[in-house]
């Protein structure tokens, strides 16, 4: 913890890469515990022991901010590598732990204020781009049996997983919120299989 | 259109229990579309035609008419009372049947103002007594089998259904959103009654 902060200065940091991070950090815990409405840029700029000129400087708006703050942590591609090389019979159990290992882990703030911003806002288009566009779409030729059912699948995941989002890590229900990741997935994992490659009634 | 309004005078219209029922009607579109925080009591008065000072004097604060806005239409104790008498291998479809049925009526409005109302404002109080005190508290012996597996089971029950009101009706994902209720009851149906009745791992 000291060994970085040792060539700092005390007080607000001056307009380095450090600074870059602390802002960055602050984002994702502000837009995580309060939403996307109610977070300032002067409140994350506080937050982070900088002027808030500093954070207009590197990241724009507070959109862009936002934007930043969801971007940076993880790639999706990466998460999901896993699940795009499992087997067809596996797809839900690889599905199910790769969304709860980034959730579960220190990532799970900027997962968390993606979620928020999008539901408070009421503008989906990042959301439904970052599902069926980025994370999905190398997917979707696997789970599209018969064709024409893949984006229906897809959203019936995002239904169960979306909803273990709100309840787990938003709402906060115990004993869901407690229980472990290892758990979770073999009790739900089931469910997004079927989804993904069950026979589905009326389709 | 203008039989009833036909012994209403033109413009603000006086403080009865039309104008009441105006507020309510005008608090539940706005609440729902806007979330609770954007919503303001003097664009409720607007939409309705009164004046705020009228809105306020029927329903007091803001919260509290948000809170009326989501009490007056549906009793969920009537809206589960097919549940309650259901066959246990039934349950799942009598509970989805019930929520897609209010969630796909004139009540919906209410149903997702109050949802994301209590998204939004991270104060989960209201949802989560919603759930498992009033909702789910006459089902609770039913599904508390093995004893101490109840409330998770419930917790799980949330998770598919909440998500299917963000998806379905808050991100409008096609073709979910616009399927029919008969359908979408199909294919969930089975995934809430194992929640609910099945043997869960590690349980």
């Amino acid at each position: 913890m000291t060994s970085e902060a040792g060539t700092r200065r005390p007080g607000r940091r001056p307009g380095n890469s450090g600074a870059r991070g602390d802002i960055l950090a602050s984002a994702r815990e502000l837009f995580a515990s309060n939403g996307f409405d109610k977070t300032t840029v002067r409140a994350v700029a506080a937050r982070a022991g900088v002027d808030p000129a500093l954070v207009h400087h590197y990241f724009g708006t507070k959109l862009q901010l936002f934007t930043a703050s969801i971007a940076l942590p993880v790639d999706p591609r990466d998460v999901l590598a896993p699940v795009y090389a499992a087997e067809p019979e596996d797809l839900g159990r690889a599905l199910t732990t790769a969304l709860l290992g980034v959730w579960d882990s220190p990532h799970r703030d900027a997962a968390v204020a993606m979620f928020r911003a999008q539901i408070a806002g009421g503008d989906s288009g990042l959301i439904r781009s970052f599902l069926l566009e980025v994370a999905l779409a190398p997917l979707f030729e696997r789970i599209d049996r018969p064709v024409g059912t893949g984006r229906l699948r897809a959203e019936l995941v995002a239904t169960q997983m979306t909803g273990i989002m709100l309840v787990r890590y938003i709402i906060g229900l115990e004993p869901l919120a407690s229980m472990s990741s290892e758990q979770l997935v073999e009790i739900v994992a089931p469910t997004v299989q079927r989804y993904l490659t069950g026979d589905l009634p009326g389709m």
